[in-house]
């Protein structure tokens, strides 16, 4: 599975790591907007031993028309800004290469245009693409419906720094038809990330608990998605959908 | 749902004092072994105000036939002792009544006589009867199916005079097929009982955890396994197999 | 080290219970404000075998001066209402009887009263009794004088039907100076009671966590304030009081 | 405080960076054994911005007199190998400049040799030198002897490669009187570090848990004992002599 990652920031570069790591694919290129570390090697950038090329290109460099020619990939990653996908979705679609995008939030021009362009081919979009945050919001769901009467409780911890409410605590919140200000948010010290669902019966105590390590579990979760996507046919998918099937026991 | 429950131990009052606060379910009778408490109404004996009656039989008063003409009941729980079941078994198969069972262990030729009277009503048979263990060795099951490369353990605590590896701890090991010895077993104080399965990714940890708070919980997973039963058909279940269809989310 | 027992709702028998248990005391007599289980035993009543007598007398059946001529005990711990002590005080005071008193809270009068009386015997008065509440609470201010720069967060679980915040976290609060409306409140099925003290550092996170099993901790605590005020002069302590000195480890 | 660091590689870089955020201590060089690097500066390197030199020197560079002369120092910190002492220990104690070593274990002889320096100068050595760890092993210590009676178990769980246990653990068990065999290792994923004691009483649980972020936790303890040793009479310290005055609470 050739692939090539937009974006190499702080996400980007931990999803490099991860992709030069994994022998199920090959990191073929990244593109970043600026022109710094242009024509470096991204294994030799971040001391990872590997045979595969991974250069760094400014994204003004090639036409898409271009890339897609002269450095052919199956999968694209997106961990860039929202705009990126707008510049080459419509090639790529094209091409039937399969996007893989974790951008947090699109404009509702940019959904339509995704809509749009997975008519042609497989886009995965999940703002948190780890696979326990998305394991851990399904099989809450599933206990819900199981025990209907429960008292559930969301918490979730971060750095100090952190001002808002996390993003993916909301996204849980919505997910189990919860108000979001019943999230109980706490700030303390340098905590990756901590998220809680709390199930509480009359008589026993059930606790869904996802611990961040780092940004890499983001890579884990990419690499998943587009594995999971080759089998799949073409249209829009989240974490979620790819998950639902392992749900299915029977 | 009419119901008679078998057994007056720790556990089987803590059982009949939910039965008797359940609106889904009406105590008829509680069959023991001894004389004790003998005609006394268990709502009266538990100080549970309710209109059940709920009396106390020793199991020589009454033969089945009796009991189930004079007393007529939709459901049979049973949390006696491993014999009791071969004494009512057949007779409340005859007339289709429903039968939960919570004992822990059966001798091969008891397993025998259930699975043959189970084709002649709904039997349900679980160890472990609670609905937070049932429901967390499934989602770790999906979970291991998602992510195979992961580490997994298992870690139990209870009060410090249980001697013994938890049994359910022991159930979920082989419900993972992980080696039994691989358990960490936590002794100390009166911890009640607190089951933890922690799967470890490169970046990320998901962490299931389990706690008892009081024996009632086994009555909710009895009135849960009764009421799912209603709409079965005929055959022996386990409380795995009550939940399995919760998990199919499409 | 004989003892009464004033009180013997659900605190005070799971109190009369842990006192039975222990070689530590002698638990003589209950007092009770009814005339319910009048002249009963303690022992019988609860089950638990013992040659303590532990008889219970309704409040009004003795004048104090009769009961502690005639019922003579060396402790009095009180689980009763914050009136009693203004009956049995001044009595237990003038023979010297230490006294032991986990009632939640006092109007400005009855502490005024206490302070006078504890001139003349040991008094001990701590609403939450228990050892390890007391014991996390001192921790953390130990800890937070090491690292002043570091985040704190309270946190507390409680069953759902607990309306209020949690008086021991806001007990908590107070100690360390943190505002009450920053604790977090988790409320969800029957969960007995948990503490955390959550201590966020830049690159590393303590977490001092009380978990509470049954209302017997407050018997514990009881037992530990008696046995430990024999050796002080008289005065009025706390339990914090009582744990400074294992502190001092120097 | 100008301080000057021996070692620079995981932990040693990790410690550099804090010393260098740090208003309270001033980073004047690095000393390393390969000359990689060499005379590079240290913010820089780590991208951080400060005004503080920080420059890296390979061992055989400088002599200590020279050094110690052209690049005075107040606090060396040593996270380098064992044998690092036995070269700038003795200057060092010549001109009582104070040593905080975090080697892991050094052979006796080299024991005796710090013994001997730390008569000229305020010396401090601990293989484990976060704050965390050794407040929560006093802070046990002073548990368990408020409540001797309790059971204790021993918790770690840290990344699948790590092959042995936990010498922190260890540590611990050791403090506590515990055998070490009775340690309770979790070895899964990617986890960084987290120790856990738990204290069982018959009612009630405490938890004391330690969560490691990153090894910049090394350089807070450095920092701290740096600080802490400025007003301490010479001698050898370990992180507990520290610590335990801060426990004090009369």
């Amino acid at each position: 599975m050739r692939t090539g990652l937009f974006g190499f920031g702080r996400a980007g570069k931990a999803v490099a790591s991860v992709l030069l790591q994994s022998k199920a694919t090959h990191l073929c290129w990244v593109i970043r907007k600026t022109k710094t570390l242009q024509h470096r090697s991204v294994p030799e950038f971040l001391g990872i031993e590997s045979d595969e090329p991974g250069l760094i290109f400014p994204r003004d460099e090639w036409s898409n028309q271009q890339l897609f020619d002269q450095q052919p990939v199956d999968v694209l990653i997106d961990f860039s800004s929202p705009d990126a996908i707008l510049s080459y979705g419509e090639e790529a679609a094209r091409r039937e290469i399969t996007i893989v995008s974790a951008i947090s939030e699109y404009p509702d021009s940019t959904i339509d245009f995704i809509k749009n362009i997975a008519q042609h081919t497989r886009v995965l979009w999940s703002p948190n693409i780890t696979i326990g945050i998305n394991f851990m919001m399904l099989a809450a769901k599933v206990l819900l419906s199981i025990a209907p009467y429960t008292d559930v409780e969301i918490i979730e911890e971060h750095f100090k720094a952190k001002k808002e409410t996390s993003g993916t605590a909301r996204r849980i919140a919505r997910a189990l038809s919860l108000p979001e200000e019943s999230i109980k948010t706490i700030r303390a010290g340098g905590i990756v990330g901590r998220h809680e669902i709390l199930v509480g019966f009359p008589y026993q105590t059930i606790r869904l608990t996802h611990e961040s390590i780092s940004r890499e579990a983001f890579g884990n979760g990419a690499l998943f998605a587009a594995i999971n996507l080759v089998s799949k046919p073409k249209g829009l998918y989240s974490m979620e959908d790819l998950l639902v099937p392992y749900f299915n026991l029977q």
